[in-house]
């Protein structure tokens, strides 16, 4: 496994190769999600390049880029692990310029969800993401569905800007008792853990109401809250694959959104129905 | 020749050609100017790709947008005279879409001299550039030197997002008595074309103080205003390449740049130290 820090090293490195790429771009601290994503990008392409670089233009004032878990001894033996050809590790002085041209999230798409709680988050996403997909310029990139609104996002930037990628959406990994993988799951203590466990069983519960025939947007939302209750609720949304609101769920084009603030942990799950 | 305008059906075609590709964007009108952009893509390029686009996203509200000059028949003879293989004459609706991911120019460079009087204006530019480039993925690109802010802010923006095309930026042409070709000159009547005249005599006043051994930015500034006086200045800039303020000029690092109000018609010049 080859690991380059320069840009323009690992641009000048991927041109010359002429074989389909697969990447995998991560803030690192990698867990069984990522290796899901870097298999199927094994399996697809000649070449998979995985990069770590947690964004600092994501993170707004007093959020958590400093604590933000950082492993990258142990992330380095998991991508070798996982048949990994290049692993970028860019600095962000390398990456990020003074005076930038910038890129700026939807009014509307960038600004509800996350997007409300985190204004300006997801164009620090779309910044970085457009850079690093200028960079490696793969056949296609692999993201995970669990941050749903932010590849939404980077499908919607990819369309309007004409980029040559395929973006690949790939499933949500849990642990065996429903809790969504992510970096951010070693915050919980283990009390808070148990509770977190209220996120996927209100999806499960959405998705046993849907599968015996319900369809009613308020019904199901309503028996979602009365689970996610104890929790200190950022949001339950149930949209179209747009992310336009909806009154109907129809089968293939809806998707359930949550949001809990678990202790100081923000937790993000979905449903794609 | 080739005219297209739907962008999939050109980014479809271009890709199959595996060859190299030079581009210059326009908004048709075409003169001079932008044929020897043409000429020079022919010399250096096994493809010519032009594309014709009154970008309405650079246009403030109040501004020229619905008279600025359209001139489809003559331009297609023009690029068919000049050896263009492939013309893009893209619709609007094609090429932008709603709720979309946007380009935001520099904070600084992106809002000084026509980013002053015209916010918002190379927000517009980047963002349709960034589409075209991204469309053709030419080779090289070829912008005038004449809108010398527009050709620094691309040029930042493709190595802000390490953009796969080699920008050539092609010295302005004039017409034999120093006016510098633009599409707006149609607006000038005789009498504010003779007026236009001061502002490539400014130029030329400086140039020749700069040959005489000059380097002190305020005291070429002077005499520049001096032969300006009689119009409306915009701005008249001594500024290195990097758009940054000087107090000395230093020759192959230096441009000058001159905004003025003939009429209500805003006509642009520089000159590169």
């Amino acid at each position: 496994m080859k690991i380059i820090s320069d840009p323009l090293a690992l641009k000048n490195y991927l041109r010359k190769q002429k074989k389909t790429i697969g990447y995998v771009p991560t803030m690192g601290a990698l867990h069984e999600g990522h290796i899901s994503l870097m298999k199927k990008a094994r399996e697809e392409n000649e070449i998979v390049v995985v990069s770590i670089f947690v964004n600092p233009t994501q993170f707004l004032a007093g959020e958590d880029l400093d604590k933000y878990p950082r492993r990258d001894e142990a992330d380095k033996k998991i991508c070798e692990l996982s048949g990994v050809d290049v692993l970028f590790m860019p600095m962000s002085e390398f990456l990020y310029f003074d005076d930038e041209v910038k890129i700026q999230a939807p009014n509307v798409r960038g600004y509800i969800l996350e997007g409300a709680t985190r204004p300006g988050h997801f164009s620090g996403v779309l910044r970085v993401v457009m850079k690093l997909l200028n960079l490696v310029n793969p056949t296609k990139a692999y993201f995970g569905k669990k941050d749903a609104q932010q590849l939404h996002l980077i499908i919607l930037m990819v369309k309007h800007y004409f980029m040559d990628v395929e973006i690949i959406p790939v499933d949500t990994v849990r642990e065996s008792d429903g809790l969504a993988l992510s970096s951010r799951n070693i915050y919980l203590s283990q009390q808070e853990r148990q509770e977190a466990l209220k996120i996927s069983q209100a999806l499960y519960k959405a998705s046993s109401m849907v599968a015996s025939g319900k369809r009613d947007v308020q019904e199901i939302k309503k028996e979602m809250l009365l689970i996610l209750e104890p929790l200190e609720i950022g949001y339950v949304a149930l949209l179209n694959r747009d992310f336009e609101s909806i009154e109907e769920i129809i089968l293939g084009k809806t998707i359930i959104l949550v949001e809990v603030l678990v202790g100081k942990t923000r937790l993000l799950d979905n449903l794609w129905l």
